[in-house]
């Protein structure tokens, strides 16, 4: 009976767990993004934010009348709370490189996520401000000899590189986010 | 031989297809949400969109020297290309709901999401500009007397809850894409 049955009845194979491919196929996809936090494009791209912020705001800071623009003084605060973050954020990477480990966390894309969504507005929007009174200054009323327009507009052309900077970062790990 | 093997070998049931149940979850989970594209609420949000854009470039328009200003031009040039984009998204919402079809396609959800996030920031943009240059006026060189402040603010406010009116659509059709 046995010597029959044995080669028409194959053993059926217990099928893989279902998480575990699928955890597997994430880790791999994961692992391949520059960007996202614990990588090096993560932290290429958080210094970027930091030394374009910085620059930003040391270039609006030698002007002696930004203070009495609010736009102005919106940027330098805007931009301030950015390169905090960004320098917080850059510690992290760094941390997490030097001991490989791993920032794959949900919670840690969510909170990545929250952030870099709500300060990157904050500092368009400020950056905006700025752009659009440097144009009134420069362009409208044609007030340049009075006004340091050169230095307002670097400023807000570096607060505009540091934005955008952050703006792989949000995407990125909203994606990540979405993806899971 | 087939009497002795049939009580101990039961035929294995074909495995469902993989992609099945995922796309009934994913259908599911689509149907819930409002304001993706072909539902009520993406209509209700495209309409707002229109609404409020259509009265920020009315009541900028009734000002005679909003010319004057680059920002409240741009303002109104990015408001114009907004409303465009979401009326014509407003009769696709409508035409979906009459007729009954589904939107759900992927490249709908990348179009939509292209389309909304640089209408999207180009509008912000626009307002962002155009409140610090209210502010300037206003707050800064106390102006008013002789500009329509009032005018610019609301205008500029408009253009704030038309492009706010746009983030849902946005984030809702990029975490759907991203998801998929």
């Amino acid at each position: 009976m046995s010597s029959v049955s044995r080669p028409t009845v194959h053993p059926v194979e217990a099928p893989p767990y279902t998480d575990g491919p699928q955890n597997a196929l994430i880790r791999v996809r994961m692992k391949d993004v520059q960007g996202m936090p614990g990588t090096r494009g993560s932290l290429f791209l958080r210094l970027t934010q930091f030394v374009f912020g910085l620059v930003s705001i040391c270039v609006m800071g030698t002007t002696s009348d930004f203070r009495s623009v609010t736009a102005f003084c919106y940027l330098v605060s805007a931009v301030s709370v950015q390169i905090l973050w960004s320098l917080s954020l850059a510690v992290v990477d760094i941390y997490a490189l030097l001991v490989r480990r791993t920032l794959r966390k949900q919670i840690i894309f969510r909170l990545f996520t929250i952030g870099d969504g709500i300060i990157s507005t904050l500092t368009f929007a400020a950056a905006c401000a700025s752009a659009g009174i440097t144009v009134l200054i420069d362009n409208d009323l044609d007030k340049c000899s009075v006004n340091h327009c050169v230095r307002f507009q670097t400023a807000t052309a570096m607060a505009y590189i540091s934005c955008f900077a952050m703006m792989p970062s949000f995407l990125l790990n909203f994606w990540t986010l979405a993806s899971q």
